[in-house]
């Protein structure tokens, strides 16, 4: 999508470590115009699929999966990390790796909001080695539930989450696919 | 605003110690239609202020924020909980302390992100002893930058944070104002 890798050239800045910092416009301050159109080019991709919720993970998928659950017009369930004591113990949870952080958290989503007649959009903002949303299918599956398709705004191509999730048949849309980042220089595939 | 009281009527619940659970629609899953209005409603009521930035708190913040960033079309920025690796050490920080967890937790937001230019509209989804909307207050005085409001979803009119504010001659806008919760029934003010 020319917008955001437009956006990624002009506004991101590339970190040692293989990180895109884009907290300029995605995950800190918030380009709302832009998030607005990511969503809308979810609706694009995945609106044939009778989704009923869309399931994304707190804090920074939550702008990016209520733009598109606007245009589904579909709750939003976002899942949350860590303990939480409102939450109470009626709950899917699943053990997740964060590769950013270099920790291990507990996400969870309440029974209540995820059911074996939903099907399912995962969004979120990155996919690097697919940790996050392998978490989110486990979820899905204890639910019983059905994964429809996962919607990432930016995609590292050059780690393995994409492909592992690819080569099970899983519809997977991401916006921007990063081919490699070198120096400060972002190419994008395709 | 009875779209929103009629909501927590029909889908919130009254816990022990004064909780009131609203993970059916506000803050777990997200009923997108109605947060859009709540969004509006803000609009309504700050339109005329010159907003330049909204500022909330991750995560229950976020979709609201979102909704009502959309129609000021300007930025949102969601302040991160704890120390995050990717945000760097050019920060404004304040220690918060959560009154529902028991704990105290550092609340930051990128010096990139907040200025001495913006007009700032707060946006929480609860207010109830006030310690969120102080310690983002604290951030907007360390960045210099104005306070123009504080717009609520829910707000426990039986604890102090909202007369604390309104105090200090801050325009803090609640949409539904709970005058109190005795056993599962809910009263609103007015």
């Amino acid at each position: 999508m020319k917008l955001l890798e437009d956006k990624i050239l002009a506004c991101g800045k590339v970190l040692p470590g293989e990180v895109l910092k884009v907290d300029n416009f995605l995950n800190h301050q918030i380009d709302v115009a832009l998030v607005t159109e990511l969503g809308n080019a979810f609706y694009e991709h995945f609106s044939l699929y009778n989704i009923t919720k869309i399931l994304t993970v707190e804090s920074s998928g939550i702008a990016l999966a209520f733009a598109a659950a606007q245009r589904f017009n579909v709750p939003v369930v976002f899942a949350k990390k860590g303990k939480h004591k409102n939450v109470g113990d009626n709950v899917y949870t699943c053990e997740c790796f964060s590769y950013t952080k270099g920790t291990t958290y507990d996400v969870t989503v309440s029974k209540d909001y995820l059911t074996k007649e939903d099907k399912v959009l995962i969004i979120d903002d990155f996919l690097a080695n697919g940790a996050a949303c392998e978490c989110l299918m486990n979820i899905i599956g204890q639910a019983g539930a059905e994964l429809m398709g996962i919607g990432i705004a930016i995609e590292k191509g050059f780690q393995p989450g994409g492909e592992k999730l690819r080569r099970q048949g899983i519809d997977v849309q991401s916006l921007a696919i990063i081919e490699s980042m070198t120096g400060s220089s972002v190419t994008f595939r395709g």
